[in-house]
């Protein structure tokens, strides 16, 4: 089976795809119960009480999650302040140029880390009220400063809303801290399920605040809730087995030891690779300060032999898929290390870059 | 392990969710010539080519693909006749109010067909662009004459919109002879997947016209479609193990027999189920000539020892989940007979209830 060194869909333990194995009936007890696990063990894990948060669950991609929290949650006077250094910063301002959310566009190069200090002058001279951040940059790796800019929404009393869809269960987040109002994250990232749904853990305030601003019927996030309060159900057929797996990779993340534990495992997984591609001669995109443990970006060998379509063919020919960049103003190549990827599985895609680079040399 | 005797998420076979045990990247080369696989495969088995039509595929449920069209293929002026005779059709109403869809709605009892006969003098006294119907109301089983509709929507140069849902690989559906413009489908019905995706086969006229439309985001089905002609890959995260299981299933599909068979076996089930409830003294909710054999609803029992908690507890204690009702008018609770169901299975539910109502009865 191949090692997937993606920002996900990852490679995900074999518990939790083995319970994929039955169907059940998605308006049955069995699995309605199921449901309720999943929506408190996420509460649990973020440190929160039903008081003041809950959790909805939405089929489809992280975007489908993104785009129901941007489509539910603003009125026509709202004004958003969009926090971007990558293209998921960007999805914010795509998704609120669709849905007709006045806003403000605060964009810095991708190399470059997002915090308070830079924005606060914005948020002094606006009336904004409410506030996007991507925590972990997926298109560099970079994880952004949101407990200062969490910090300053609340001064400020916006909502603050947090894409933490390559970091949540991998960094600890701190709700109160950083004052978020939602955030949204996916089944296929740092819990390590399969895909197929997202989940927001919104404050109750702006859950209330949602009730009847959406401009969709699927993507709707108070009516998902009231559906899921109401019954347990979900409104329209859930990813069944995508769920049951995600209660056992919950199960699994416990087990490991929870975040803390899951996140030093990542880190170790990260410094291994960083070193280790350092030796081989591969350089960071980003300056190391900023540089998270979920998702590296290396700058492509400047060098005649190198060439990535060869060297991902020739890695993945060996059970290794790692990631194309996606920066918008230099070629790189990502390596995740992120989900069932423990530190000798990255010490076996380095041995496979050392030999593919040396094989492509010779070439 | 239960069997499910509902409209899906439904019984699937062992070798179907069998592949959900690896996980593969989303972008790589294998899970991208799947995802080919599967949308030439659909257009195989609609007896359709690629030069008229294309296949979309849309995470999340059924109701997301509908979305997507209904989000996706009107301007400002065009002019939208819905026909409704149950849940379903009602849900087309909900999303062409949301999405400011210039509307018409005409509403039948749920007991009653829609033909083309019923509707003629509407589409000669409006100037219609777009119609849209039910194939099979799962709210009560009856199968719409789409046919006829179809018919008289060519020959008023109408878009004809199929919800397909639950009848797409059961009940033969000829494009050419419905002058079907989309049909929507989702992955836990007829074909035996598991939940996790809806798929659109459009005409490619429709598909043009849906150019830029879209009023969201996620469910833009034109650029979902150019997405996937562009690299083979989604937009956004692909429920990868729906669709690895989805091209498993076709495949199964074909083994069988294709529609053909499977409608058959289908057919077989449904006799064997009525017939049988029939001689337990249970009630078909439609005329028999309307009914189709996907789902029946049959009526509460009229006597004192009817209560479909303890009859639904106890056929599921027994391994049999069968499906509350859904209709407006009546108290009624449905059986399925669609998936990995045969004519033993329905005998042995047919026991379960024979046991259980005597049970019922003497208590």
């Amino acid at each position: 089976m191949k090692k997937l060194f993606t920002p996900g869909p990852l490679t995900t333990s074999a518990e939790t795809k083995q319970v994929m194995l039955e169907d059940y009936g998605s308006r049955d007890a069995y699995f309605i119960n199921l449901i309720a696990e999943v929506r408190s063990e996420l509460l649990k894990i973020a440190e929160l009480e039903k008081e003041k948060y809950s959790v909805v669950l939405m089929q489809g991609a992280g975007t489908f999650g993104l785009e129901s929290l941007v489509s539910s949650v603003f009125d026509k006077d709202d004004y958003l302040l969009i926090l971007i250094n990558g293209a998921y910063g960007r999805r914010f301002q795509r998704m609120a140029e669709i849905h007709g959310v006045k806003h403000l566009v605060c964009e810095f190069p991708e190399n470059e880390e997002i915090t308070a200090e830079k924005i606060a002058h914005l948020m002094y001279q606006h009336s904004f009220t409410h506030c996007t951040i991507v925590h972990c940059e997926t298109t560099t790796g970079i994880i952004n400063d949101i407990e200062s800019v969490g910090e300053l929404c609340e001064q400020e009393d916006i909502f603050f809303l947090v894409d933490a869809m390559s970091s949540f269960g991998a960094v600890p987040i701190n709700f109160n801290e950083c004052a978020i109002s939602a955030l949204v994250s996916s089944s296929n990232k740092c819990i390590e399920g399969v895909p197929g749904f997202s989940f927001t853990i919104i404050s109750n305030v702006l859950l209330q605040y949602a009730k009847g601003k959406s401009k969709t019927l699927s993507l709707d996030l108070y009516d998902q809730w009231k559906g899921l309060e109401k019954d347990g159900q979900f409104r329209f057929t859930p990813p069944v087995h995508a769920i049951v797996a995600f209660r056992k990779a919950l199960e699994l993340l416990k087990n490991e030891g929870g975040i803390k534990a899951r996140s030093k495992r990542y880190q170790q997984n990260n410094q291994i690779l960083i070193d280790g591609m350092s030796k081989l001669g591969f350089e960071l995109y980003l300056n190391p300060e900023y540089q998270g443990y979920i998702i590296s970006s290396f700058v492509y060998p400047n060098q005649f032999w190198f060439d990535f379509k060869v060297f991902y063919n020739k890695l993945n020919e060996r059970g290794f898929v790692i990631y194309p960049g996606k920066l918008s103003d230099a070629d790189c190549f990502r390596i995740g290390n992120i989900g069932q990827i423990f530190p000798e599985d990255v010490k076996a895609l380095l041995a496979a870059i050392e030999t593919v680079t040396n094989e492509m040399k010779e070439f």
